[in-house]
């Protein structure tokens, strides 16, 4: 049709694979900036130019991503999509959002109706409902790349983009341990998602670590909104439960602790320190600020965007599926601090 | 093509207008609630069932709304899809997000790629860069309706979803006064999104009611962010310039603000009483939690996607435009409450 030079000709001009360019023409954070600054070059040298019209006219291509979050408004899957879109902007791809507001059901139709409509590939970070898989056949069925962000399957296959949850589950309760508490309760999220099942092994871990006995009575689980961290702290302090910290598995729940800490006579972190999971906004706004996990959705985003792209412009789903690990920080702040 | 009912049949039972039909069915709150009962009941009677699929085979029907906002992760705007979503969903109709990143040139080529795309509507909240509005009539030349939502352009013929800046202005400015304030400075926003003006026009005329003067040098105009609310606080403060208060056009820079305040040995509301805009949840974080406008994304969203989905179900863009202005309502807590 034409001999503008493709992806494919710089790969060869440069003796790397295509997926390599691809991934990194879509500012994929796995290829190095060293690979990447060479293959921009290239590219220009070769006058390369995405052409999203010319791309639009392949068979069956809708140009279109079809992502599942199970509700936009929450700070981390807005920053995800955010992410996302900024990614598939660039690489001439639209992006349909759909919630499945933590209902299978409803992610069930919402898979069924992307496919229906052709999308390009599925990036989905499932609803606390879904306990089985079966409905995500029908993408993989169809030929259409899936991608799992954040909250994933646990299926040999499957492509996920992740944080590193058992390490940052692990952080979170050591750096509690080393400021002196020993009896922690953990705040944890439905057993059935990946998520929360590695964030509560991390947290296991750090107490063997440092010989403490695990207790399950010290594991609390919830769906982890504000609400039900304000209401397990009650809980705590109307029993006149001893304890020394609670790592929460993620920030909202940790800041319910605290509003329900701070109308008690309590201090924080002196009577009871706090460690949320995830860095919303909001934990740098609450006082005393909540020490917390880094969890960039927007960083996420655009590393799951970018890898379904590559899966998408290379035509192969790897058949046994990649993992992605992003790592997942430490923030040291005065919720858990005692000087 | 088959019998089953139509809301042309729900409307001629009732002897209504099948928009208002049309509007009950996507819960738009333009409907009274007794009216919505009336034509539900009437639905069930007739054994009327939206059907999806055979919509979706109508001609030239892709059962795609395009949105374009400034920023996904931004509290209100991920609040207002999420809105939009629900009421798209329950329509039978899928969501493309799109973001200018307060972008004219971005919002440009997105508004060409949504038409290319054949949506069957859009609903738009401007850049702060937009002034002009011509990469807009693609839309309106293609016969595709088009829907404002918050920030708007002021031009005849437009529909718009908003709520009452200019109240909301006022009201956050007489709460002040009536606090005691007399020296009120105003952070505002981009003095050409109609918003801005119009929450700057209510500042105005709170101050005329009560005979205070107002000053141009107290109307300090930036982008609004966080940040810019701390360096407005920090030039006031270094100017030792004496003010009772600040209303700012958004939370974000009042926040700023507030924080800003608080690192000085200024105390609030006592030294400087604050008031914001928009009622993000951080409002009721911050220490002292901020005095504010609720403005509901969420409403806001689902307002604009039944508005959109009556002119598509209807095939019919009204001429003059539609304005539809949603209530703000003042949100007194203690920053700016002198008991």
């Amino acid at each position: 049709m034409n001999n503008k030079p493709t992806i494919h000709d710089i790969a060869k001009a440069l003796n790397i694979n295509s997926s390599t360019v691809s991934r990194a023409l879509n500012d994929s954070p796995r290829v190095t900036l060293k690979t990447k600054e060479k293959i921009l070059k290239k590219a220009e040298e070769l006058g390369y130019k995405r052409n999203v019209l010319a791309s639009s006219l392949r068979k069956n291509v809708t140009n279109t991503l079809g992502v599942i979050v199970p509700r936009i408004s929450r700070h981390f899957f807005s920053s995800a999509i955010q992410g996302i879109e900024e990614t598939a902007y660039l690489a001439g791809y639209n992006v349909i959002i759909c919630q499945s507001l933590e209902q299978l059901e409803r992610e069930q139709s919402i898979v069924n109706g992307l496919v229906e409509k052709r999308v390009d590939g599925v990036l989905i970070s499932i609803s606390m409902e879904t306990l089985n898989y079966q409905h995500l056949e029908i993408v993989k069925n169809s030929n259409i790349p899936l991608v799992f962000f954040d909250r994933h399957c646990n299926e040999a296959g499957n492509s996920n983009v992740l944080i590193d949850d058992f390490k940052g589950g692990f952080d979170a309760t050591e750096h509690l341990i080393l400021q002196g508490n020993k009896n922690i309760v953990h705040f944890s999220g439905p057993n059935e998602l990946e998520i929360y099942k590695n964030r509560l092994a991390g947290y296991k871990a750090a107490l063997k670590k440092h010989n403490i006995a695990f207790n399950p009575e010290n594991v609390i689980v919830t769906r982890l909104m504000e609400d039900d961290g304000f209401k397990s702290m009650q809980t705590i302090l109307n029993l006149k439960q001893k304890i020394d910290a609670v790592f929460s598995a993620n920030d909202m729940a940790a800041i319910g602790a605290i509003k329900c800490i701070k109308q008690s006579n309590l201090k924080i972190p002196d009577d009871i320190a706090i460690v949320g999971f995830s860095n919303e906004p909001i934990s740098t706004v609450i006082e005393p600020s909540l020490t917390t996990i880094d969890q960039s959705g927007l960083e996420i985003g655009k590393t799951a965007a970018a890898l379904i792209l590559s899966y998408i412009e290379n035509k192969q789903i790897p058949e046994k599926g990649e993992n992605i690990v992003l790592k997942a920080n430490l923030i040291e702040r005065n919720s858990s601090k005692r000087n």
